[in-house]
């Protein structure tokens, strides 16, 4: 069976106050309504809509860079839930597979929950995730028989009965696409808010003469994210998650509380993770290697048994090869460090490949841009490039090659040789008393005010 | 009706374990008496005493940082509160308005409390201070009947029923001046420790025939510092708080718990704040401003639209315009970076301004330090300063200027002109692989012990 | 009476999931059985003995680089607590004191409690160490009559009554050397896992007409760590310690929860430690100094007045005189930094020697390295080291004596003298217009595919 995935991600989100739509407000260094999609995605889906309205253009252009297959459905006035789903119509006509409604705003629900919903579709036409709710308040209940969903009903609308009952709606719904659109025909919006529920499709699937269930989750995953405190606290239970799971892999986390995961992190078993570090998206690191404290990686790959930090900072791009050393207060960006290389001390290492065994010394820097292009560096194997060498691309440095410390380079270092740029010393002497004795009375005269 | 405050600062607090007088550790990196100071400004009040007593010397010459008016009173005995106030007087010989009493050491009342306990004057002459108190304990006790509070009594002295009252005695006292004074006068020592207590003043103002009554607040806004453990946890409770009030107002803070504020930190909505930041004292961060992480900001101006960090360093005077961009190991103090200006990499910028749309390169240094003096650069729009350029100031580069890199820039580059200060690059065929053998060479030999 | 340790080493742990022996997890830098030694070693053993099994030599080696006076023995199969005390059997034959047997996985047992075992012996034959139990769960429990142990009861033998006990048992140990193992021959395997149990020899003391007593601690002390999980929280439970006690001992900790020590560290009273300082093993920092946000120190020493970071790295070797200043994205390894000396900016001083009231400018660079060799670089008093100098090691630069901004030091400077060494500044006027233009014509070109 294909299924399609239905995001719900117009809402304008007012009680952030933010000018920034909701969905695109971050959990992981990723917008909420990328947490919907990355669980849908084991689903395989053959089609995404994401239904989208408040900052619709923003939410579609974020999309657009996550998955461009992703189709955008424009819903230009919010008038409920069922009206939402509605939007997504167009892009599914002639889709016959299941469709799931998932929300934008709501980033924790598991694949594995979404499996269950699927499979639930086996045996009915209609599929609620409903959860049991530790303190059930104002949500509306789930109305159950046996394996049957009765109906949804909201907690105005119940009695004592049903107000007594603790599994609850999330909202999250799974059915055909053509069953769920038929549906939500004959939901009307005769309520005090005047807005069109997509719950009310359980009572009309009832007396369509199609039957509802409801498959139940863990009620942490049905979070939603309304407030800045809810997305800081959304942040810190995906922090939490991640963290146990790193130990549990086999991952050192000195002091876990104080290391920051993104989505997408990947650390092998045995790596070490010190205190005060920060994975930005789309970081791996392999088995045994060691991240410093106070480093901050993005885009990165680090091999087995490579050093990063303390205060190193990898840029996406940065492509560390096994045993590597990347030091204190140095910038990898888009550049590859060859297999033992060391790039130890206060150095920009920018759109370079740098071969095995190379030792860069403090202060490099590859001069990368020209104020309009960037420009490679390439540097070869067993190279020594001394302290303060300006590497100004494009420019080559061969194999065994060494640079003179405080070198500007300019052009090709052929294989094996020392290039040098770089004025004589010449001391004069006593001439730094002279100077500092002139300061210091320049110094006095101001004070006195001559 | 004007005001007075009087700022009891005068304890050593033995129990800090320190030679610092307890009122200047800090909290939000303030001292802790400036919170009370910050909470009586509110009053507008026309004079304030400042009472010191240990260490006189260091609290007087920190309060003349923060505002040269406050009138010091020296307490060189500490006789007690009622004693603590009485140095007041002469400061304020002749003033006829209200004297609110606060302590140097209680850094969370609130500017509305001590607005509630100016109102109260108007329907009585002596207002106290009350909170009630989860756990009241050995504190001091309100004996109230109605509006009225009828005396103070000290828990060693209280009847079981005075026991059960919860409504404790924060110490904080308004009246007018001349009658606390003159109710202080009256105020004795014959008790087991020997002190004049400032309590005995309500039992003494019934007596005269005055008035007294209790206004109550919070009973965090009573918390006293008396030991480090108590001072780290002050500083926990202000930075929960101004967190909460941050994400309130509209800032993300990805990590709220590893972010640090000053007491006047502002922020702006839709500012985002990344995990480890840490801001000093006198920052201003604009609405859509980003932060990122392992920041540290002080006395500092960041404009709409700027990002800063990561691992940078805005010290006092830098002044970031708007979409201006402040990249990693990278210190800026006393300087201006124009707008949309980038400043990206291993760069220390001071005593400097800078236009518009310039690019400054890594590496980058201002000499602005000849060992006595500190002096100047300017730096034009659209200019290009390559990397690893010393700029020795007072120097100027132009509009649409550039600098070669590594070049040590000594005097001033017109608009549109290239400045360069470099050596020929020159390369030695072989001679690195000669030097390495060379080297290797030694060690060898240096490792027979020869 | 002489002491000797045995410490149990041997063990895989496999729950850890790791290729690292268990034993050389670290909890505050050092590997865990470190831990046991360090509280063994306030009783001056006259020998220790390391039992190794699971990665032997690797913790053999750990074990050295602490202490070589170390005795290792091997176990090469895990038959259980007692065979692997046999395992020190020769290398305590003939010594005729108490042996203590402690474990590697079991970091916290203090001093105090290992001198209060000790203490117990001049009664009793064998000691054993108890804790009161929270939740006495599955531990063996302690079956004692006033002050005599009678024996140790495996949970599951256990009756209802032997259940009812919170007395546990740690499997800490203290008998005569030869007296134990004398007992622990009579040890069998004889049970359903059919290893060899420490535990049986207080059984087998009473009947071989010895006595056995039990000591207590603190439930805490006992801790045994088997997962990664167990290992961060007995970090935090050590950080949690060791801030407390800095607290107590008068050192200013703004955000105590973001320090993180090491076993060994020291900081004296009034030293200020701002939020996010990470402290690597061997540092002491003297009173009053001021260790400032995002600091990394390791072997390092910071006298008096001295001030470090925000963003300074002190490694090893480090020695900072009084009221030195080491600034931001500064490294310090393996150099004295003389007495109220500046190093503020940007720089990397490794291997050096730096006089009193010197002044390094930002970007300076010791050039230690040739590729082979580390050189000394050794500065005078008061001297003037301008910004970008590169020191290239070994070389000397005197007294009063000052370094042109971007100069390459090579040679010796004399004392008072000025060296320079910089090319000439050309201005080019108009060049930088021109060059832009044809960069951004190039890019025009580009874009059109040209």
């Amino acid at each position: 069976m294909t299924t399609a995935l239905i995001i719900l991600a117009a809402g304008q989100g007012s009680r952030m106050n933010s000018d920034l739509p909701k969905v695109l407000h971050e959990v992981a260094n990723a917008p909420l309504f990328a947490h919907a999609l990355n669980a849908g995605a084991s689903l395989e889906p053959e089609k995404t809509v994401l239904v989208v309205g408040h900052g619709g253009d923003l939410v579609e252009a974020a999309a657009r860079k996550i998955d461009d297959t992703i189709v955008i459905a424009h819903q230009t006035e919010q008038l409920g839930t069922a009206h939402a789903v509605a939007q997504a119509r167009a892009a599914l006509a002639g889709f016959d597979g299941d469709a799931l409604v998932l929300y934008g705003d709501t980033p924790f629900v598991t694949s594995q929950t979404l499996t269950n919903m699927i499979a639930a579709r086996a045996t009915h036409d209609v599929v609620v995730l409903g959860f049991d709710a530790a303190d059930a308040g104002r949500y509306g209940r789930l109305v159950t028989s046996g394996e049957t969903l009765e109906r949804i009903v909201e907690y105005k609308d119940a009695n004592d009965a049903e107000r007594a009952i603790t599994l609850c709606n999330s909202g999250v719904v799974c059915a055909n696409a053509q069953t769920l659109f038929a549906l939500i025909d004959a939901v009307g919006n005769d309520n005090a808010s005047g807005e069109y529920y997509l719950t009310d499709i359980v009572e009309l699937a009832w007396s369509a003469g199609k039957t509802a269930t409801a498959v139940t989750c863990d009620e942490a995953e049905t979070l939603g994210i309304n407030t800045r405190v809810e997305l800081a606290r959304a942040e810190g239970i995906f922090q939490t998650a991640k963290r146990a799971e790193a130990l549990d892999n086999g991952v050192t986390l000195t002091a876990p509380e104080t290391v920051f995961f993104s989505l997408d992190t990947y650390v092998g078993r045995d790596a070490i993770i010190e205190p005060n570090v920060v994975f930005g998206p789309n970081v791996t690191v392999e088995s045994t290697a060691r991240i410093r404290a106070f480093s901050h990686l993005e885009g990165c790959h680090v091999s087995m048994g490579a050093t990063v930090g303390p205060y190193a900072r990898l840029r996406p791009g940065a492509e560390l090869s096994n045993n590597a050393h990347v030091g204190n207060f140095v910038e990898i960006k888009n550049a590859r460090i060859g297999e033992g290389t060391k790039v130890n001390h206060l150095t920009y290492i920018g759109d370079a490949d740098i071969g095995d065994g190379t030792n860069v010394g403090a202060g490099t820097i590859t001069c990368n841009y020209d104020g309009v292009f960037k420009h490679k560096t390439t540097i070869g194997r067993n190279a020594f490039i001394g302290s303060n060498t300006m590497l100004v691309a494009p420019v080559t440095v061969g194999d065994d090659a060494m640079t003179a410390s405080g070198s500007v380079i300019t052009s090709h270092v052929e294989d094996g040789a020392l290039a040098i740029a770089r004025a004589k010393q010449v001391n004069k002497a006593g001439l730094a008393i002279r100077l500092f004795e002139k300061l210091k009375s320049a110094k006095k005269n101001a004070q006195k005010g001559l």
